[in-house]
């Protein structure tokens, strides 16, 4: 069970995506409720997407909940850069949480260590090696391991760098796949209690569902049916066929 | 017209479940104005899947609204038993607004009556028979309908049983389609005064629906689609060839 | 760049009609971001779909950023009519920001000039020519381009009146259909500096994204699948074989 606590754009698409792979979503934000959500869950997954006052001190009871017993925290900083709101409460979280994975692309990774730039809203422009130190500083500043999204998938564990290669071009072109992706590393984490593998694991299992998608979408929402599809249908022949990941 | 007061994962795919069937969809919480929608409502939907405190408010006025014009009520306890807050919340509606209908899956009916299980999440792993019992307190109790849905939903309504055999092992990896189902039961109880006729029919509609989606699936995203264009198109020679139903 | 402040129903597939046409959308509803995130955006779309009182704040705090920089602005008056509030909420938006494009289904319109009418929810029974003088008394006391939706969506600025007669019957079948009509002419607006054009344009490719739809669709949901495919892939010789306008 996976406890999310997401932005409203994307809540359907993951709790779909997590069904779709095995495991159970729950969407919990109530202060009222979540330490006790995050205490029966196996990852709690904390995304910035479409924040609020109200939602950040959720998550960080649930936070400091699921810390309590070890059970892992995934943290996606969406549009962490676009607005100062966004960088502080994706830094709060992150010092105060240690989040086991923080998943983002380049530029949201790259706004968690410097000020110095000015991301255009939650999409990225950059590559995922412009995100490289930055994600380096991050895991060694939080002791997270760091993933940094785009057509190579960066997973940075300390000093040690894997990649996934895996992927599509139409994947950015479909809202939440992002989110999506970070709700996987936290189902992962939940039963892999080495997080760099679990996140490996999940990004490849993303990337590989993109291309199989990619053989009978005829646009985006084709594409977004299709991956889903794949991720339900996804079996070992399909994995030692397709997986392309250079270990750390 | 159905007024939906419900949860932010699902409230897509509802309205576009509505919109299938010929009813027109309202998704509206704001305390200022639900007693007035719900006054023009033809059923007012409550689901208490992402809580919290404003919401609830807003369900008791739209509740009260609806039951002074006896309006029908339906009652979907997403999650009951997996926390206080949501046991508590469901109860309170429960006793307060004595819905014409409730509509959960088996942990949930159950937690309305038993304090001693652990629900993990929103996900049941009862059969429906196992909350049987526990149906037919709530009804008792309240008064209300009580539909338990799994692979076999049964409808209790005080002494009577009835269930429906419809359905595909595909729908519970679908998020919302228990939802669903709960707005379906409400758009059906807005035009058939005996809500146990009306909670019947409308779960046969969900199952007979899932059964013609199997048809054309790849996985549960390609059923979503397949579901809700057979909702559009389902007709009455479907429905007799595909009905199966024990009736009270 | 899109900010959007929506309502939660249509925020997956706004934001994946936003991707589909190249357009970048953000949505952030935090008082504490709001004016800087409109600050950053090309267009700012306010829909009161989904209302609540904090939300109506947040979108006067991004509305007055928008109008200080000059991004236009472009409201969608969702279910006005149907509760006082959201009528006056939808004409304390106008009053206040004086939105460079306003679209509505014939009911919302109408609501914004006329007390005596009885909206049954967020669905239009009118044709759009029925609010064609409430369009043009809106369009002369706010300064806006008044869109009208329907069978004919009308295109009305100042005395002038543009039709679109793209579209298809499945269109209000499908939720968010709209909605996104808004969200596509901010988009449209944030590059094209003439908002009647700006509006013409978007609901021209929305109705006939919906023509190439028909095409494949078996019901409402495979219809938004093609839907959002044909936003994507339709080209210019798509546009010049099916595009049915007046202009002004």
């Amino acid at each position: 069970m996976v406890h999310n606590i997401t932005n409203y754009v994307v809540m359907n698409t993951t709790a779909n995506a997590l069904l779709a792979i095995g495991a159970s979503p729950v969407m919990a934000h109530a202060v009222e409720e979540v330490a006790e959500m995050a205490a029966i869950a196996g990852a709690l997954v904390l995304n910035i997407g479409t924040l609020s006052a109200a939602w950040i001190e959720a998550m960080a009871v649930a936070g400091h909940a699921a810390a309590e017993r070890g059970t892992p925290i995934v943290l996606d900083p969406v549009g962490a850069g676009a607005t100062r709101f966004r960088t502080a409460t994706a830094l709060k979280l992150l010092e105060e949480l240690r989040p086991m994975v923080v998943r983002g692309n380049a530029s949201e990774i790259r706004a968690l260590v410097h000020d110095d730039q000015a991301t255009k809203g939650v999409d990225s422009t950059l590559s995922s090696d412009q995100a490289l130190e930055a994600a380096r500083t991050v895991a060694a500043r939080y002791g997270s391991v760091v993933v940094v999204s785009g057509a190579t998938d960066l997973v940075v564990n300390r000093d040690r760098v894997a990649r996934v290669f895996n992927g599509h071009p139409m994947m950015p072109r479909v809202t939440g796949l992002g989110c999506t992706a970070t709700s996987l590393v936290g189902a992962f984490a939940a039963v892999n209690p080495t997080p760099g593998e679990a996140a490996l694991h999940a990004m490849a299992v993303m990337g590989m569902a993109g291309e199989l998608a990619s053989r009978k979408a005829l646009g985006p929402a084709s594409f977004l049916v299709a991956f889903l599809d794949a991720l339900y249908s996804m079996n070992e022949d399909d994995i030692r066929s397709l997986v392309r990941v250079e270990e750390a």
